[in-house]
């Protein structure tokens, strides 16, 4: 991740809660310093993500915060476990609750159903990989939560590889034109994808030597069948309806990736509680 | 919606995703100024949101793009139906395609929940209500979502609205002397809700005059024999461990709202699709 | 108040007046580190505000400065008398004095009206509170000053509370109709208030079971005539043309707060210098 | 004014008081558009400033309304008289009143002082100017409204030009030593002033060639006498302790300019309200 | 590019030539509205970039600017002819002016020293290519300029590719390490290169199955005879101490790549001038 | 140098580069912490300018990073010296290289060419000033670089000082009439400079006692004619055509400045180069 960018978003996430003041502190502790001891435990199973998270955060705010952290990105929590253990003043602890609960039940959502994924389909060989559709403000989150979770990032915007969807291929009349004028155009370090829909388009992309080819909603059998005719230096991939249910179905299909736009659009969050142990004086 | 902060975060979420430039666009289209029209469709039943987002996203670049929407937020889109239909330079629909299915399907996904849990209670005096468990950034969104299905919305942050919870209470030392306080610094326009998780605690917020009494985590039966004992003018409001299938045990419990996270922490994206359905030249 | 938010503000305060550089410190100290010790101190009676703003703006410097602060916010400083001592080098001292100042005068100077309006009214039954009247980017900062003058905030912006006035009502066309129709749609934790003119006016909003009712522009006699039928639960507000001058004549009112404009829109700066006492070598 | 600054200013203060969204109107008119005409008007006499800030504030919103300007920037605008009528959406007026009020007021106010300070003078060959002591954020627009009520600016900030104290000059030792070295370093486009505290330190700004000589708390008399020694091309300027009662006494005083505080850091804002009129079918 | 992103810059750009504000156009045309007819033209032959940037620019201004463009990006212009014309305001053709010629002059100046060392190496089967040796905050523009001039684009930033060098590898061990480590993280859509400094280490990388090997600082000959050894689908770049004098020694090199930093970090401005023609009335 | 401005350009400086995250140090160091300790080296001869800046970019990452600097701005570097010398983790010295010296390369670059053309003229009387022909974000810095390099600097923007063009001067009708409107307009600490192009123009702008005459596009000898009827007190600057290779001519011109463009807008990057020398454990 970007520190410095991670930093600018948590300042922009703890203004969108703090607003012009939090009313709560400000009533009940503006005229008292007092400190407390909290801790960060799960209530649920799942991958841990928010070690950085919340590091940067508390050191956002100028005052002395210790924190410990029990968890590694990545790592199983169990419910019950502490995951991280904060002292420092009480204003801090409230303030900082709620946004880095949000932020860190959410990207650990994602590594845990992105680790169940992975523990599915049961095969290394074959690569669990994300989408672009992220929850908008938060995609360097996000797909660092997938790695977390045991899953390859896909490109990360449209600025960083090239994928040719129906929509261009058909703007420009065929796969190998689109091919043609992309590769014309584009840097050495930008990787060029196609995606493909039926048999019929397969030729065309392995002619025009694309780096990577994206069977887009096509059963596991089709995979393999069309995965038949691939030269192995270019990377296939497998998207569209593919579920935690039926991902077991590919494994055996040879693709090289699957990537799947649930890990991030409809992951739930996992549940993580922060309480305040205690005052001290 | 304050639509001056919407464009804004617009400008940022297409930003996330185009970055130094959009690779594919560049390389087929800089050379060639193709019109297209494209259509957003419904892949699933549910209530759509982003008549506002649509517009105030294409009107961010400075070209001619035409914009019939056939769907008002809130409103029930079926599967099949066209909810947009849009005429504009190819490279610009496929610049915001993404970030703009990304926003609606979230926001759609939300609305469609939030109505669901709304059909379920089927009791028109217990308000559905969203809780701060929002997505980082995208607060002003996902209650505007919330209200789009039917719900209304819990304070937005820590800035407009004071709740006490045990937090905040364990530091006073007694609930009477937190509420005490605060209603001495905080202004007469704001609220002040207390949370409580048993019986013995429902006294003291009676006689500090509350104005909302929160029970957390208690179940339907026990709600109803604690607001047996609550003055009528002190709104009550249920959360802690509320679903989609427990929520109609509350039918009759009695109780002003009840707060739901998962409304906007766990709600699977609403399926919609958008497809350029031809050249126009 | 919201330090993140503070901080940003301070750095694009400091901005405005150092620009592109401070020409008289470059041209003077870039060859040489001199350090000083200044001092803050009133020139006239008041109330001070600022011990946060000193300490945050110094901060953004990367420098070791030493700051002793003798005065708490709200606390009189009588002329002549040392609010802070800092300690640092020249060119930080001399980079931010003008925009402390300019802060501090104008915070200090709110203060110091709110307090003496509330000596005035002498009624400590009746709150002092503020308006939407603030300077343009400066309301936290300027309903901060209030708290500390001794008086209480009225809403903040547009966003924490609803207060329905005249051109609402008329677009409505009653008061019962618009506040049936808030009722409805705001959250729980939003409280309503209405403003009313004349006596016809007061009976719908008593009704409609308002939070707060605000008389505009009357008489203390004709205020306490009206308070008359007003319910215990409902906040009474009197505003407009009310001032310094005449405000002790609503002391019997019965009202229970009165907000003011002029607190903030018109308040005179509080006369405080800053003076480098000393070279330290 | 710079319009691109102004821009983003407007939409800060805008976002200041809209924040998450204006509650009353969200409840009122999200589901239906009401147009309507209002009408701003002096409540005061006064120097009317806010052309340019009017019509700026309204093109932020993506909405058709008319603005008739019935008075230029710094024109006398009497009590009672219309000064802007605006048709649009009812919301928009209402989202933009209490903004473009608190601005147009302040800078009005600031407008309306200077003049009167031109006046009180009486005597064109000295012009009044403004200080650095303006409201944090606000410099550029109070020194456009200094402008407007026929005062000339100062230095913007510590960037356009040099200003050399007696904290400066005690640094280094000596007045001429100070000048020496700024005059070194500083750019041919920048002027430097010396600000000297009695007849003692005349001589040494006046042998060392300086653009401008600053009579710090002086009497109109010892101001006389002093400029009796400074050569004509060198500017002088008094300043410090001129109130608008005293200022009549350096009529005569010889001096080029007068810089006053208060015109910013002390000016009352200037009475103007908003009306909405009447609602349009 | 990303116009969203260009806006803004070009926003940042103009506050850093305007600041508070135009004061010779302020003076001279704020009390009259003179229009203008201005051109751009060539003092010197060369390739043009700009199209976008004049449109983008003068759209920012809130004003009828009729803008009429003679020549497209990278097309060349010859001395003494005009590239476009504009006519508007007087106080926007000024106050634009400046900062819309340091840019396309860079531009300029970058698209033909591009176009130059394309005439000279004068094979087309090698591409030129740019490096991340770039002005800060400006490399959108500069690789648009660089493609523009007839090169490609080598990775943007860190952020869009990897590119192993010695300290990278010294870290990891060896060669196979580091490439062994990245293939295992990185996701499937991102290219690996490996700068090389002799034909020592050249086995490792091969082997290893990189995307792309950079052969750092090596002659014409050596850099053909190494190549002779790379499989045809590995991308070979020559990098380092090639100029425009001595890049036709490598017309016969067979390597696919050069890339050149002088392109953009010591590029001589094209000479290009505004002049406005007329006054219009 | 406004130290609060360059931090913010060099957050925004390292974001363009480092983007979503640093592709090959996240793959290689994310799951461990390596020591290193580089050295920024000249590999050319000239004059080094970066102290502040490498300090302000290291202390923007939160880690513990030890800077040891050997030159100081302005001074001379000789190829092979050791400028810095840093130790700190290995992904932040990676991260942080490139921006670095992208900015270091082009400041040395500017001081050093200053520097030459200084020493070309030899002639303290004259001084070398830059222009308004800075990269597009880059003018305090570039500007500072000017300083550094013995050179002095002309206005910053269109804020800080008044230049009449022949544009300027068109619209008005005459030198006289424009300089007498910016005189009224103007505040007194603002300098008027007038651009001449011809000895007919020479008379106008004298009389109308200006603070600068620039000789546009004029010879040596010419200049030397024109200053014989200007006042001394008028500041004389010479511009246009003037390069590092004719500016010997006006060594006896008796001009007070030469301004010149190609100091900031075709400068020549400084050849500096950063190498990790070992590892530390």
């Amino acid at each position: 991740m970007n520190q410095l960018l991670l930093k600018k978003q948590l300042i922009s996430f703890l203004n969108e809660d703090i607003g012009s003041g939090d009313l709560s502190c400000q009533a009940l502790f503006e005229d008292q310093q007092i400190l407390g001891k909290g801790q960060f435990y799960s209530k649920q199973d799942g991958l841990f993500v928010g070690e950085q998270i919340i590091q940067e955060t508390y050191a956002l705010f100028n005052e002395k915060i210790d924190i410990h952290l029990f968890k590694k990105d990545g790592e199983i929590t169990r419910k019950g476990e502490v995951i991280a253990e904060v002292t420092g003043p009480y204003h801090v602890l409230l303030k900082a609750e709620r946004v880095l609960l949000n932020i860190i039940q959410r990207l650990s959502g994602i590594a845990t159903i992105t680790n169940k994924t992975v523990q599915q389909l049961a095969n290394q060989q074959i690569k669990i990989t994300d989408t672009r559709k992220t929850t908008p403000g938060l995609r360097m989150l996000e797909k660092y939560a997938v790695r977390c979770g045991g899953g390859i990032n896909h490109r990360f915007g449209l600025y960083d590889a090239i994928m040719l969807k129906d929509n261009h291929i058909a703007a420009m009349g065929s796969i190998s034109e689109a091919v043609h004028k992309v590769r014309q155009k584009a840097g050495h370090m930008v990787k060029v994808e196609v995606e493909i829909r039926n048999e019929i388009q397969l030729k065309e992309p392995i002619e025009s030597e694309v780096d990577c080819i994206m069977f887009d909603n096509m059963s596991p059998t089709k995979v393999k069948e069309m995965i038949h005719f691939v030269p192995k230096h270019i990377v296939t991939e497998a998207s569209g309806n593919i579920t935690l249910e039926n991902i077991a179905d590919f494994r055996e299909s040879g693709v090289d990736m699957i990537s799947l736009g649930f890990l991030t659009h409809s992951a739930t969050a996992l549940d993580i509680s922060f309480n305040i142990m205690e005052e001290m004086k």
